[in-house]
Parts: C-alpha cells; structure tokens; sequence
C-alpha cells in the first residue's frame, strides 16, 4: 500500500478510534496467531477492554501479551469502471480507514481504574445515560468478576483510501459514480474523499 | 461467551462469508501478532485473498503459515436498560455476527487456480460485471505479479449474538425498544433475532 495514504495526525486517528464500536485483536502462543472482535473503549491514549476469567483469551494473554489489535471503518466498493474506462478489473477497490496498534497487554488490578474505564464505555455505547453510576457498591461484584485489560501502544500506524492517489479526473469520476449510486455509504465516502483532499491538498 | 450462541450450520456460516466484504487477518512470527483488513473471497470452503510481492504481510507468511481470519458483521448496541428496569449498567451490551476461521495459508502459483480465485472476488464485488474476463492475455502481467493465498480452515467458529440466552419477557422488551429506535440497523437486528428464535426453537 502506498505512503500516500498514511495518516499522521493524532487527532484523527484517535477520533476514529472514539467512535468506533469494536475492533478485533489478535494474540498468539506458541507462534499460533488467534482473532476475536472486542468491544472497547479508547481513554488517554491506552485501549482497555475486558473479558471473563476464563477463556482461550486470558490463557494466551497469560503467557503471551504481545498484541496486535485493528479498527476497521469500511467504505464504498468502487467498481472497475468509476475510475477507468478502458474495461480492465484493476481498478476495482474498496475505500476504507483502518488503524492498526502493535503493543502489549497490562492486567488492570486497580479496582478504581476498572470502574473508571468501565465508565468510558458505558458513556462510549450509551451515552443517554440512564444506569446507576458504576462506583456504587451495588456493582463490587461484577467488577471483581470482570478482567480488564490494557493495551498499551507501541505502534499505531493508520491508513485511510480514499483515492488519494488518483489523477483528478479519475477521482472526480469516482465521486460522479458514487453520487449517481447515491446510497448512504455513498454520500459519506464522497464525503471522506472531499475532506481528505481538502486537508492535504491533494 | 455461552455455547448457545454458537451457530453449527455450515450454509448459515457459509452465507456469511459470502457476503462479507471483508475480514481481519492476523499473522504471527517471532510470538508477535500482527493483523490487518483484507477483502477475500470464500469458494470451496477455502478462503482466498491476495496480495503484492513485497510488504510485512507476504515476509511474515514465508515464515509462518498459521492464520486466524476473523469476519464480523455487528448488529445494534442494546443499551442497559432494553432488557432491565433495575437501573444496572451490566446488561448492556452488541449484537452480532462473529465468524473466526483458524488454518494455515498455502501459496497459489497456479495461474488458473489464481485466475478462477479473482474472478470470484470481481463476481463478489461486482456482480454487475462491465469488465473483461481475467482469463484474457491482457491481464497476464497482473496476474503474475498478485500473490494468492489459500487459507485451507481447520477449525471454524461462529457465533451469533442475538439475545439467545435472554428470558423471552427481556427478549420482547429488547424487539420493543429496536422498534422504537427504529433505525436501519435495529430494524435489522430485530429480524435477525426473529429468524434466529424461529431457527432454534428458543
């Protein structure tokens, strides 16, 4: 994949990580790799997610913490011919973000911590409200039942494809393909395409 | 996560795959796991997706051929108090779609084999055609610089998450509450929670 669609800013990154519902980390032992997509909440620049205290997840983490974990936002397929007319496939490509965090895993002991994270997906996924504060007593239980763990970043690289590399005219006939097609997806990745032109001055 | 959201039917799982448009592959050498978001196609219980000659992905595979491909498709967020009124936070929760398919990847050198392979990805995509056959002369040169990888599975797992386990008075409160909100997605979920209900008889 080409530099060009390399993401350096922060803020964008984390934005996306912010708003995104789940992601899938992938572990290994044994130089066996094994994926499961997580829920997880993204809070000072450190992933936290949780789990049960039993499972194929903890019994590699145990042994392993080394992680790889990716965020995923897809966009629109674009067909072969949006951006070419001479009939080859080629062309053909979806448009999509992704940010991938290479790392390792903490067990978080600290019962304060947990509720604290805890409390960052609560108001990530339900946001409205309308539960009982996670620091009440009520949820001691619950808490102490939970493992929850940290990934801290030692590499995030992210990537977004929006057409970055095409000469305008191909791009432009992206946006006119799309705009005719004209789904939900459509319109947002038209406007992905626009704003990523628009702040690198492509 | 209980066993009854396991789903054993391979044509269901199948289905799925078939229409995913994408998964997340994760690789490991040196016990570091290292993941990324591939397009692939799904033909003969094989999974197969492509790639350029050079890059971490093809130097990772060289060395170590053991794979684990997730596919997702997530349905709503079930806020807490869809299917409680005791004001807890810990009923909240996703609705999903999980497929994680564990092998290991084999190189494609036949040319036919790769041929038919990206034929099926174009097919997937774009199903309209408007694009000439990749069994053509004109496309040798790209054919021949593609790496196809073959992922053979050797176990599979879905799951699907759709308030299985739920008592059928939370169960109806959750189907109320995603008409109420209505949107695309929830209209969607209900429906799968429906046919999955009807499936097994719960």
């Amino acid at each position: 994949m080409k530099t060009i669609f390399k993401i350096e800013d922060a803020s964008i990154v984390n934005q996306m990580l912010d708003e995104a519902e789940y992601g899938t980390l992938a572990l290994c032992a044994d130089n066996k790799p094994y994926s499961l997509p997580i829920n997880f909440m993204y809070l000072d620049d450190v992933v936290y997610f949780h789990g049960a205290k039993r499972g194929r997840k903890i019994d590699i983490l145990k042994v392993n913490t080394f992680t790889s974990f990716s965020v995923v936002e897809s966009y629109s397929l674009i067909q072969s011919y949006f951006s070419s007319s001479d009939g080859l496939a080629c062309p053909a490509t979806q448009f999509f973000k992704s940010v991938i965090i290479d790392g390792q895993i903490e067990f978080v002991e600290d019962y304060d911590e947990k509720v604290t994270a805890l409390t960052t997906l609560m108001k990530k996924h339900q946001p409205e409200g309308e539960y009982r504060p996670l620091s009440e007593d009520v949820y001691t239980k619950a808490v102490n039942a939970t493992t929850l763990y940290k990934l801290v970043p030692k590499e995030t690289s992210a990537k977004f494809k929006f057409g970055q590399n095409l000469t305008a005219e191909r791009f432009d006939m992206i946006v006119e393909h799309l705009r005719a097609r004209g789904s939900e997806k459509d319109l947002a990745t038209v406007q992905q395409m626009l704003v990523l032109k628009k702040s690198y001055n492509i």
